[in-house]
C-alpha cells in the first residue's frame, strides 16, 4: 500500500493534473482520490484517454476520511508514503484518521522520472525549439529606455504565442546593477547605456518545462562587464564538453567552476551548474558541488547547463541551455546563437 | 528557539522574498539563514530598508550545517518548527544535524497574516481597484472566434500594464462545456454563440495577491446557461449581504450555498464560497463548510466571495470578489458590474 500526493507524481503516475489530490497504488488496484473540485475533470480526461485506467474517489468532507475508508476496505495495515512531500502536520492527520504503520520513503516515484522516456524526449524537443524561437525575438523587445517589466511581458506574450501553457517561472529581466541578482525581479528600471542585462525565461509545454539565459549589452559594455560575460561563456562551453553519459554530475559543475576560478570569478558564482528539467523546472539531477559524488550522467537525463558570476555594483552574467543526454554524447535542446546581443 | 522556514511567512516576518532561506527566532536575537544565490538581494534590502533588522548568514554547504552552527551558538536545545510546511523528510535531517528537542507547531506565525495592518490594507485598496480596471477591458479581448488562449494572453499583458508584478495563478479562460471545469486551462477552444465563458484572474502588487472572476456570454445563451448564471449571481449577493465582523465564516459559505440549494444547484456547487488573500492567493480564512464552527470574521481579514455553479455538459458559472471586512461591515476592494458580458 503506497500514498503518492505530490501532485507532480501524480500527474507523472496516471495523467491526472491538479493541485490536489491523493494516488493509493495497493494490490487490490490503484485509486485517485479527487475532490469535488476535480471529479469532472478526470471523468472527462478518462474518456479522452489522457489519463491511466484508474478508479476515481470523490471525497465528500476530508482527504483523510476519503484516505481511511479506501485503506480500510484493502485491509492494509503498512502505508508508505513519500517523505519528502508529507508535512509534519499532514503526516499527523493522516495517522489520526488511518490506522496502520505510516512508513515514510524519500524518491519513491523522482528516480522514475529522471530518464525521460521517448514521448516525453519529443515534447522536450519540441518545447526546446520553441523557447529557442521566443530567444530569437529578443533583439525585438531589449531597447533603451524600456523598463525591465515591459521587456518581460513582451517575453511572457511571445511565450504564449509559441505555444507555451504559461511561464515555467517568473520571467527575469535583470539590468545594470540589478543583473548582479541571480534571482532579480523585473522592476520599472529602465535599461541603460552601458548595462548588461540577464533575460532568464522558460515555458510549460504539454507539462513540461524548459528554461533558458541569454544575455544582452546596451551599447558597449565596460571592460569589466564584457570580461564577466566572456568567462560564462567559455564556463558554459566547458561544462558543455565534458557532458556524456558517465560522467559525474558534480564534474560538469567542476568543469564550469575550473574556468570561473582561473578568470578570477569563482567567488562571483554563487549557484550550480544545472538542474534537471521535467514536470518540474527543478528537478534532479543536480549539476552542483554538493551532488552526491556517485551520481552519473545516463542517456535521457534532460537538464539545464547555466553557469553565471555575479558581481555587485558592477553586473552579472549567466548562460543557459537545456541539455538531452543522449547514448552517445548531448543534444542542446535550445540551440541557438549565445552571443551578447548588443541593443 | 524557533525555527520558521516557509518562505512566505519568512517573506512576512522580515521582508526578505526568496524561495529558500531559513529564519532563526531566539532571545540571543534574530537570525536570516540564506544560501549565496541571496546575499547580495538581502543586503541591499537591509540597505534600502525593505527588511527587518536581522543578521544574515550564508550558508557555505547546506541549510542543515548552517542551522546547527546558528542553533549551537546560542545553546538552545527546544527547538521550535512549522508542523504544517517541515516535510517528514526535512524534520529527520535536520534531528540528523542539530541536537536538541524539535517540537512541530501549527499556525506559528499563520495567524499574525490573518489580520491586516493598514500598510496592508492600503495595498489590497490599490490592488483590488487594478484588478477591477483590468476586469473593465474584458469587452476588448472577449470576442466570438477567438481562442481561450488568445484572451488569457491579453488578459495577462492587461494585468501586466495595469502593475502587477505577475498573474497570481494560471488565469482561468474557460468557454462553453469547459466552463463548467471550475479549475480549466485554457486551451485552443474558440469561443462559439451560445457560450458561457468564465474569466478568473489574478495580479500580485506588492507582494499581496488579489483575484477576480466575471462572467461573458457569446450572444444570447441558452436558458439553461442564463439560469445558473441568475442563481450564482443570487447567491453571490447573499454572501455579501451576510458578511460583516462576528459573523461565522461558516455562515457566509451557508448563505451561498442556501440560495443554490434552492434554485436546483446544490450538488453542482464543488467548492467553497471563498478563501483568505495575502502573501498567497489561497489563505486563512476559508468560507466553507468545512470551516471550524467558532471561526468568525475579523475586522482587518480580506477574502474572496466567489460561489459557482458547474453542470457537465452545459457549462458553468462563478462570479468572485475580494472583499475586506472593516469595524462597520464590508468593503469590496473589487467593486465595479457584475453583469453577464454580453459579446
Amino acid at each position: 500500500m503506497c500514498v503518492v500526493s505530490s501532485s507532480t507524481n501524480i500527474a507523472y503516475l496516471t495523467g491526472f493534473h491538479g493541485s490536489a489530490g491523493l494516488f493509493v497504488q495497493s494490490a487490490e488496484g490503484d485509486c485517485l482520490v479527487l475532490d469535488g473540485r476535480y471529479a469532472t475533470v478526470a471523468t472527462e480526461a478518462g474518456a479522452r484517454g489522457d489519463m491511466a485506467s484508474v478508479s476515481v474517489v470523490t471525497t465528500e468532507t476530508t482527504y483523510e476520511a476519503a484516505l481511511a475508508e479506501v485503506i480500510g476496505g484493502t485491509g492494509a495495515t503498512r502505508i508508505v508514503f513519500e517523505a519528502d512531500h508529507v508535512t509534519v502536520s499532514l503526516l499527523k492527520r493522516w495517522q489520526a484518521a488511518v490506522p496502520g504503520d505510516f512508513q515514510g520513503h524519500t524518491s519513491l516515484v523522482e528516480p522514475l522520472r529522471l530518464i525521460k522516456d521517448s514521448h516525453e524526449i519529443a515534447v522536450f524537443r519540441r518545447a526546446g525549439a520553441a523557447l529557442a524561437g521566443v530567444a530569437a525575438r529578443l533583439a525585438e523587445w531589449v531597447r533603451e529606455g524600456r523598463s525591465e517589466r515591459q521587456v518581460a511581458a513582451d517575453i511572457n506574450l511571445g511565450l504564449s504565442r509559441a505555444g507555451f501553457t504559461r511561464p515555467a517561472f517568473d520571467t527575469i529581466v535583470a539590468s545594470g546593477p540589478n543583473s548582479a541578482h541571480p534571482h532579480a525581479h523585473p522592476g520599472d528600471r529602465r535599461l541603460s547605456g552601458g548595462d548588461l542585462v540577464v533575460l532568464d525565461f522558460g515555458g510549460v509545454l504539454d507539462g513540461y518545462c524548459v528554461d533558458l539565459t541569454r544575455m544582452a549589452a546596451v551599447g558597449r559594455p565596460g571592460d569589466e562587464a564584457a570580461g564577466i560575460f566572456r568567462a560564462v561563456r567559455k564556463a558554459q562551453q566547458a561544462a558543455l564538453d565534458v557532458m556524456c553519459a558517465g560522467v559525474a554530475t558534480s564534474a560538469v559543475d567542476g568543469a564550469a567552476r575550473q574556468v570561473l576560478d582561473a578568470e578570477g570569478f569563482g567567488a562571483a558564482f554563487v549557484h550550480g551548474t544545472g538542474h534537471g528539467l521535467g514536470l518540474e523546472v527543478h528537478e534532479a539531477p543536480r549539476l552542483s558541488r554538493l551532488s552526491p559524488p556517485d551520481e552519473r550522467l545516463r542517456a535521457g537525463m534532460v537538464c539545464t547547463v547555466e553557469p553565471g558570476a555575479y558581481v555587485p555594483g558592477v553586473g552579472g552574467a549567466r548562460l543557459e541551455d537545456d541539455v538531452l543526454v543522449t547514448d552517445t554524447g548531448i543534444e542542446v535542446l535550445t540551440a541557438g546563437p549565445r552571443d551578447l546581443l548588443t541593443v
